[in-house]
Formats: structure tokens, C-alpha cells, sequence
């Protein structure tokens, strides 16, 4: 028996009430995840265990490397059982961290398995495991379903085709919403390499080639329509320090015409670029009403030696500490003077700067119809488990408003991690039932039952109102 | 019924024991506020609940915003009534917050109320407090007398005629004490409009003309003791971001002499004078035995949009993250050379920064008579809850000394946030009740009494020394 | 009766339980600490409590002077007896602070002084801690054998003739082993005044003139042995503020000769030269499989009136806030680059980072036997204290692997701080108890027995291989 249950996380009465009569059976409104769209067209289906639970998964790589596991074991040439056994391994090395917990719920909700994953234990939860995936029912779309998901957002380059996405929507026989998002980092990073030849895909694309501003921001909202005619209504950018600088309509004319002659562009330079990028972005979304996401506060690619082995997004990203206020705010702020600034969510991965993002929204609420129209963005990555969404929740309920919150989301890039909405939803009850129960919130469960629905559903339906 | 009783914010025996035996009766304190000496002169009345209770309350405001009123029901010009039921309808969506405390204790204590604050209890509580509000005994004084105020420090501006002051402190019939405080903002100010103008006013008042460096410490020192003379012995700060730059004293004049003939001042020049400016203040404090307050880590007017429509301070300021120890070090250093460091408060509005000051205030403390001469301020505007409250307590208890805390303070403009300082004793009576009953501090009700008896009031009195 | 019994710290049944089975016998590795390896070589005694327990100790100065004692009974002329006295007076003001916790341990444990400690019981408790400290086995080598401690690690300047160690590991009658550990700041702080007598001296004992980057490095490396020879496995490094800066092999010649030749040396330069000694030890440390320590956060010396009274390491250093990510991350991956990053534990005194220090180090862990190569160091310093102890426990817990964490370390002077080991397991079996009892771990009491001596002992043992 593992340690899931019906008390899971739930550690007062009330809080198991408001989970189970108010939370368990809401449905999942996912607006942001990784998921391949072309995988759910094709409703694809997997080899085993190891293929759809440790691939692609950094937070499992990096546990299993702390265990001083080598690469073979992890990215290298080891068998899948081999991989499967190592991380069971690892398993019981990970008490206190929300890998315990997320790989236990999984292995439950997905294989009916309720063992301790341990080495131990590997086998028979490989063989068990791997016969549930061979059956016919366990694929990509009925995994959906199961999970009770009303909505996906993937997240999708700027010059995507959305094919799957137009598959999946014309097939009838799967009702969840599977709508593209809008991630334009390559539009942005001008500084980098590619960024020449992108603009000639995107010249390609609409069929008029990008040489200054104008024609660049003609394409850039050329697609922004593309998107939306495909149900898109979000959009997402990593800053991974927050840049402003200001500039001038000449300088940005001589940036983009540097960097597509191929220039190398300076670092103030493409911050005067992308500050000017993500105002005429933020235009277009406040038009067409849609919501953007900053995510803020990456330090990628630590690891040289193993960026040039294995590449970008392998596990050696972590947490940055540069400071954001003042950037932030005059970036929003240049936004707003124009009333250019749309819905807008912020997720900070460094929580100690919980407060300042929980404080900062309030500078640039709207008038809206009810809903909260800049948000603080949920517990993210790192912060993707008990103390971080706690901690969250809290500096977002003292510092504005906590019933306005439009929830979790997954930013996953697995079929069956939709367990950490059921994850968050426990935590969520469990605090305000211990509100209630300690005298802190109001002891009535109609007002606290619709909070809960509200922060694990219907808020998100509204506010994203695709 | 509200959530307000007796065992409100207390979780424990020994805490609600310590709250009833050594605290509730304490009187308060309130050495930093910001209430209008005008309205105590004249025992100002209100016109209704609205007029009392929203009228310049940014917490409230912003909570309003944040629910998608528009300003029409905030500053604008929907009725009092419209106002008050938009606010009402705003509370349970601050569930979490510490509006959601504060507004039900106000309610209770000044008004009898203990009604659910929702817009269904709207019209009811606007009828029932506003006719309280239009009993004679409702006036700003009672309120004050009601509150077991003995003390009460306003801020004013260098310039200030203290008249009210006066006009107070010769009426025989008020007890509670009622003293300036100087908060010479405008002085430091050099790099904004207004100085040089605000220079010719101070020339105009002490009767010579503000020409240079020497004229103008003149003029200072004559405007300081003219507080002290007024019985202040308290100043304050805003050290939005704490600056400190190295200066030679032909420097300073030569800044001086610029902006008093209406230059420009640069950023690093308005740093140079401010570091003098707080330099000499803090002299002229240590001579007198003052104490000065240092509130830093706002960030400022982020929204400039509603900054050019409403003016300064009406809800558009959050908290900044700019680096504080290393100049706050040197400033402080600076002062303790010589031995010209006051007795200092440091507040700060960012809680990760609570361990720097926590540990920064250990460097400079002094040989003083039982007073720990240098302190941490309590939990400041954003942090003037639950969570913030506790936090600053548990940092200065772990790298300092919690027993020797001079306690809690409104920071308010409104007549009836002094539940605040109960608040305060409840979850400072709650935190030593825990560590008694969990055996982290001795189960000695008359060492615990005593601790909660100076931080709640005595502390206060022997380090003001009013 | 003091508040110290066999339920301290201990909450909840299950880490009662794990205490008592698991923890409370194991051994003590102490890895990193200031004990003067003379005393122990002299088997030194003590004149009386003041000297063993007040003499030396910051955390009690400090608190003395926020207190208000003076200088006087801290550092002063005062009595031994009127020193104790005061910090007896002093006691019950520090409820809160870890300093009521360890002083009530380390009399309970060393003299079997079970009072609470105040000016009351002063005489009392100095009478009776003064008879033990009289009698004849009140030594330095039985203290220490009677804590159980298995080894110890001192803390050693590159130059140091290490002629103690070889006394104590001489002398069959004790076996604790104490082994040096290089900590070689003088070799780093080539900006400050005696750098060239420093190498001065180095060259006389190497045998060699210092002259350039070969013979610093030659130098370097023979002492590196010299250390290795004598049982070193570690090093120790201050890193105030994280330094990295990109330097070429001539830039290091001419700023070594530059600082040879008696030139002051600019901050960017010292920073290449710092970057590029922490680099080449680091592969030297590496080559010999040693673990490196860096503590990251520091501001020391921030009140120069006393330090020009007293000196350094007095009291008065404090919490740092400059940025570390970005540096630390560079400095790391140029080590590892070339396959030069040896074991390294990073502590940082700033609890703010912590969540960058608890991801910092998955991107650096390596191949190894089962042990974490990349360490988050024990909560240091000031964070030597509960919630400093659960927040770093927290944070590697859910960002990396508690359960391979190397556990505690006194970092201490004193021969009587021995039950911060004890005070460090009853918070881990305490958090890893009301993790069982609330359901976020297994209640397996063998699994988490195993967890709780792996981090008390056993994986110390392993990681650094002595």
C-alpha cells in the first residue's frame, strides 16, 4: 500500500469535505501545458512504462543523477527496464519531494497500482504497468478523457502549422478543447542564432518577406490572427530575467535590419528589441482579448558539458535570482499607459519573490467584469509541490485576492501528470479547510465550496473565456 | 455571526491565557501613524460609514480593483451607499486576507456589528453603522479614548506649523498624547520640482535664507527643535531604495548650490546630499535622543496612467526587491564613527529581506540602559498580516531578541484601525502560547505575561522615552 | 527544571520514536568546525565556565549587546563572574533565539545543570559549573569523547605546520581522529595588505621563491599535498559575495606580479585571480578526491568603530544579499568543463537563497557510487537554529534529495557546542515524524530509520571517505 489515499494531503475534516463534495469531480481546465498536439491527432499509444513515464521527464533525471546514477541510466543506452528499475531505485531517496508523491498517484490513478515504488518492487510494477499499456483502451485521448479534461492549451511556435491541432478539432469522436497557445521566443531572441533564417521561414509563410519594422510586425500579427482563427487565446514568454529598455522607433528599425543582414546584435540592444516585441505583442493580445503569460526567473543550461551532449532542456535548468520589480513594473506600466496591457498571468520561479509579484498585480487591475484581470501565476517547476503552491496561495491571499485565482495547470509535457491538479486541489482544500477549522476563515461550507470550485475550474473558464 | 471572538487568531491554551491576562488591557502605543492632528484639534465627526471606513484606504481599494470594480465605485462618483455595498460585496473574495480580519473587528468594535460582511448584509450594516455614527459620542476623540490609546506620534513635514499639535496638547480635556513626529521627505527630495521652492518657504519660516550648505543645516537644526520643543523625538524615512554614496563636503555645497538656483540634479548627486542630509538628521537625532525610522523597499507610482488621473498614494504602490545590506551597512556605519547613530528602527517592506535586517541590526547596537538600542520594525503595510506579523517576529526572535521588540504601530490614516495593535497581541500571544505548550520556551506564565506586557506596550515606553 | 527533556524538539510519537532508536547513539562526524587543534594535542582545561562557555562566542556577545550590556562585561575588564552574570541576565530575553536552546542543552548535558538560567540562578549555576569544570576529567579530549565523536575537521591555513594534528594522531590514548582542513583565504586575498609577506613566508616553506603563476601554483599544490599527507580530505572557502570573472593566462601573470612586486590590486583583478586560484584548486581538489566547502553570503565587519577596537570576528558580521546565481553557476560549469568540479557542499547564509542553492546543485551532480556529489551545506551561521534548520531541510527536500544529504556540523570554537548535533537530529526525526504521521511519507520506521542515520552519519562517512 503507498501512501495515497482518500486523506491524502487532507489533513483536517473540512478540507476532506470541501475535497470530496467539492473539488475531486470538477473537471480540468488546462491552459498550459507541453503536450504534443500530434500525438493526441494521432491518439498515439506507448512501448512501456519507461516510455511514458521517464521520457522526457527532468524532474525524474535530475533525482536519478543526485542518486549518483550515470547517464546510461538516464539518457544513455541502458534497457528500459534498466531505466525503470534504477528510477524505482531512486524512489524511496525521494521522501520530501513532490516526486514521492506525484509517481505514487500516478502509478494508482493510471495502472491500479498501489505498491511502494522501490527497487523491490520494480518488477512486478514494470510487468503490471506494461500490461496495462498494452491494452487497447490505454492511449493518448483516453487518458484525456479519463482525467476528466475539458481543455488543453498546448504551446506552439509562432510559425506552426496548428495541422494537429485542425485534426484533432475535426474529429468529432473526442470532445475535450485541444487549442493552440501562442510561444513566440523565437521571435524574440535576436541575439541568438537562427534568428536570420527564422525570419525567412516566417517571410515564407505569409508570402511577403520581413525586412523592417513594418513588414515584421505586419507578419508577427499576421500569425497572431492565424492563431486566433484556430481558438487561440493565450499566449506565453519566458523572460528569464525580466528586461526594459526603453527606445526609440529609429533604434529598433536599425536593430531588425542589423540582425537580418546578419548582424551580431548586443545585449542592450536586443533588450531594447524584445522590450519593444513583447509592448506590440501585448497590443495585439489586449485587442483580440486574450491572456498572456510571462514565466520569469530561469537560469538555463548551467551545465556546458552537458548542453553540448544531450542539448537544451535536459535537466540542467534551475532558479535564478536577478531582481524583477523595477523592470516588471515599467514594462506593465508602458503597457497599461496606452490601456494596451491585456489579462495578464506572472509566474515567478524564484519564490522568494512570491510577495513582490503578489503586490505587483495589484498596481494594474482593471475594470473588468469580475475577474481578476492581472494574476499571479500558480506554484511553477520547482515550485510545483506542497510548501512552493502554499506558499503561493498565501502571499497571493495577504497580498490580493486568492478567490480569484485561476488555478493549476500541468506544464507538462506528460499524459499522466494530470494528478498534480488533484494535487493541487488537495492542498488548496486542505488550507482553507485549516482556515476554518482554526477561526481564520468563515466556517460556512457553501461559501468555501464555491471558492473551491471557483479556483479549480470555473475561474479559468472565465477568465481565459475560449 | 462574524468569525470575530474570543479565541479569534488564538490557536492555543497558554496563548488565549497570555491574551487575556497580560495584553488585551494593555493600552496602546502608537508611535507612528499617519491620522490627521487637524481632526483630533477639532474631534472631527464623520458623515457615514463610507466617509470613515473607505475614504483614503488603499488595502481596500486595491481589493476593490482587484474584484473588477471600476474607479467609479472606488474614487469616483457612484454614491456612498454604491461604494459601501461594492465593498461589501468585495469581502468574501478576501478570504485569506487580512481585509477580511480587519474589517470584521472595526465592524465589531466600533459599530457592535457582527453581521457576515457580504453584500447581502449590505444595507443592513450601512444603516445600523451609520447610526452609530450619527450618535454624539461619535467623534474622534472617543474613538482614540475608546481605544485605550495613551500615545500618539502623527508625521509631518519639516515645515509644519504643528498648530494642532498645540491646539491639542492645551486642552485639558483630552488625555491621550499627541505628538508631532518630523518626516522631512521634502528636504532630502533634492532631484524632484519643488525643492527649490520648498527651500525659499523653510528661508521664509526661520528667517534667513537657505543660501548653502551651512545656512541650510542651520535652518534643519532650527526646524528640528522646534519638534523637540513640540515633544517629538521620533523621526521617519522613506528610503524607497537605501542609497549611500560616498561625499566630500565641496561636493554637497556645490549640489546644494545648484539646485537652490533650479538645476538638475543627477541621480548619483541627489545620492551624495541625501546620504549627507541623513548624516546630519541622524546627528541632530542622536544629540536630542531621538529615535529615526528608516520605512525601506517601496516601489512607487508603478501606474502611471492612474498616477496623471488620481495624484500620489492611492493604492499603486508595491514592494520592490533592490539590494539593502551592503549600503544600509555603510549608512549606518557612517553614523555609529562618530558616534552620532540614534536610536534606529528599520522597517522593511520586503519579508525576504527580514533575515538581513535581523542580523544587520546586531552590528550597531549600543550601551544603553536595558533598550536594544537598534530594532527591526514590525510587519510594514504589506506585511502588517498574519503570516508577515509572524515572520518578522520569528527572524528577530532567531537573530536577535523578540522580548526586547518595541512593538506594534498603525502606520494608518484611519481613526478606527487600532484593532491592528489587538491583532498584533493575538498572534504575538498565539506564536509564545505555541513555543510554551510545544516546549521550545519555558511554560512560565510570568515570564511569558511579562514579554507580552513590554512588547505589547512598556518596551515602547522606556525606548521612546516621551 | 529547564525545558530540556526528552521530548525537546519532539512533537509528535513517531519522531520521538526515531530519535530514540536511530538517532541519539549514532556517532558524531564533525567536518567542519574552528576547535584549535593545540587545545586538543595539550588536552587543555578550563579556568572556569566563563572562560569554556562565554569566551570567543559571538552569538552570546551579540545578544548581550542588544541587551545593552557594555562592552564592559563583554569583551571587557569585568570579572569572569559578573560577565556570567550578565549573560545569565541575558538569557531570558533570548526566548526565541537558539541561544535559550543550546545554553540549556550544553549546561544539562556538560555539568548536569538542570535550572532554568537567569540573574536568579546565577551564583548557583557558576558554583556548580565551576566544581566540574575543576575536577580531573574536565578536559578537552573527554568532552570530546564523551559527545561521541568519531572525527573531527579543523580548519587550516595553508601555511600551517599541521604539528598538532601530528601530536594528537601520535598519541594512541585518544581516538577521535582530527584531521586538518585547508582553508586557504590568505591565498585569495591578493587586494589585501599582506599578501606578498604571506608568500613571502609560503616560498620559505616550500623551498622556493614565489615568483610568478608556476611557482604560486607549484607552491600551492606542494602545501595541497603537504595537507593530503596529513589526512586532509577538505577545504573551505569564503566567498562573501560569489565572485567569477573570465581571465587569460597572461592577465593572471601580470596581476601576480603585480601583487608580488607590492601593487595594489583592483577589484576586478583580484576577482580574475580569485576565479582562477578557486579553479585551480579545484582541480587539485578534485584530482585528489577531496570535497570542497563553499560559504556564500556573508557582510563582515560592518561596524568599523568597534572593529578597530576589537578587531575581527567579534560580533559584529552579518547577512549578506547580493546575487549568487549567475556567478556560481559559472564558476561551477568552468570546473566542470574540463571535468575539474570535485565534491563540493555550498552553504549560503542567506536564507533567501536557499531554493537557488537547492537547484544550483542538480545541475552539477555527477557520476557517482551512491553518494550526492554536489551538496546543499547544513543551515550555517545564523540559520543554525529551527526554522534556519527545517527551511534548508525544506528546500533540499523538494528540490533535490534530503535523504543523501551529509548532515550537520558545529562549525564552532567551542569544545561544549556538541549538542547543535543533537539539537540538528531531534528537528530532522521531528519533520521526517509529522511527515508519517500526516501521510506525506511512508510510516515505514525502518525506512525512515535508515534515512535518519544515513543523514546523522553514515552518509558524511561516505561522501567524504576519510
Amino acid at each position: 500500500m503507498s501512501i495515497i489515499n482518500d486523506k491524502f494531503m487532507l489533513k483536517n475534516e473540512t478540507g476532506r469535505k470541501l475535497y470530496e463534495e467539492y473539488a475531486k469531480d470538477m473537471p480540468i481546465y488546462d491552459y498550459h501545458c507541453h503536450l504534443n498536439p500530434k500525438m493526441i491527432a494521432e491518439n498515439a499509444r506507448f512501448k512501456n512504462i519507461t516510455d511514458i513515464w521517464l521520457g522526457g521527464d527532468h524532474y525524474k533525471w535530475r533525482a536519478m543523477r543526485s542518486c549518483g546514477f550515470s547517464e546510461e541510466y538516464i539518457t544513455g543506452s541502458k534497457s528500459d527496464f534498466e531505466k525503470f528499475e534504477a528510477f524505482c531505485e531512486t524512489i524511496p531517496y525521494t521522501i520530501g519531494n513532490p516526486l514521492y508523491h506525484w509517481s505514487h498517484m500516478e502509478m494508482k490513478k493510471y495502472f491500479g497500482i498501489d505498491l511502494t515504488i522501490n527497487k523491490e518492487n520494480a518488477k512486478e510494477i514494470w510487468e503490471r504497468a506494461n500490461e496495462v499499456i498494452s491494452g487497447e483502451d490505454f492511449n493518448v485521448r483516453n487518458l484525456i478523457t479519463q482525467s476528466n479534461v475539458k481543455m488543453i492549451c498546448t504551446t506552439d511556435d509562432l510559425i506552426d502549422t496548428l495541422e494537429y491541432h485542425d485534426a484533432i478539432n475535426a474529429d468529432d469522436t473526442f470532445d475535450t478543447k485541444v487549442l493552440p497557445a501562442l510561444r513566440p521566443d523565437k521571435l524574440l531572441n535576436i541575439e541568438k542564432e537562427g534568428y536570420k533564417e527564422y525570419m525567412e521561414v516566417l517571410s515564407g509563410i505569409v508570402g511577403y518577406p520581413v525586412t523592417d519594422t513594418e513588414s515584421l510586425l505586419k507578419a508577427v500579427e499576421n500569425r497572431v490572427d492565424f492563431f486566433h482563427d484556430h481558438g487561440a487565446r493565450l499566449s506565453d514568454h519566458a523572460l528569464d530575467t525580466v528586461f526594459f529598455e526603453e527606445y526609440t522607433a529609429e533604434e529598433i528599425e536599425a536593430i531588425i535590419k542589423a540582425a537580418l543582414s546578419g548582424e551580431k546584435i548586443s545585449k542592450v540592444d536586443s533588450e531594447k528589441y524584445r522590450t519593444f516585441i513583447l509592448v506590440k505583442l501585448g497590443a495585439m493580445y489586449k485587442k483580440r482579448d486574450w491572456a498572456q503569460q510571462y514565466h520569469i526567473g530561469a537560469i538555463r543550461n548551467n551545465n556546458s558539458r552537458m548542453q553540448s551532449k544531450l542539448g537544451a532542456d535536459v535537466g540542467f535548468d534551475s532558479i535564478n535570482d536577478e531582481l524583477v520589480a523595477v523592470k516588471l513594473s515599467k514594462l506593465m506600466d508602458t503597457l497599461d499607459r496606452t490601456d494596451n496591457l491585456p489579462k495578464t498571468i506572472l509566474y515567478n520561479l524564484n519564490a522568494r519573490d512570491n510577495d513582490v509579484i503578489g503586490t505587483m498585480i495589484g498596481n494594474f487591475q482593471g475594470e473588468t467584469d469580475g475577474i481578476m484581470k492581472i494574476q499571479f501565476g500558480s506554484g511553477w517547476w520547482f515550485n510545483d509541490q506542497k510548501d512552493g503552491m502554499e506558499k503561493q496561495m498565501k502571499s497571493l491571499a495577504n497580498l490580493s485576492l486568492l478567490r480569484k485565482f485561476v488555478g493549476m495547470l500541468t506544464d507538462s509535457r506528460s499524459f499522466i501528470s494530470y494528478p498534480r491538479h488533484d494535487y493541487f486541489r488537495r492542498i488548496l482544500c486542505n488550507l482553507l479547510g485549516q482556515w476554518a477549522e482554526e477561526g481564520e476563515a468563515p466556517d460556512d461550507m457553501e461559501l468555501l465550496g464555491k471558492m473551491v470550485k471557483e479556483i479549480s475550474f470555473e475561474n479559468a473558464v472565465q477568465y481565459f473565456n475560449m
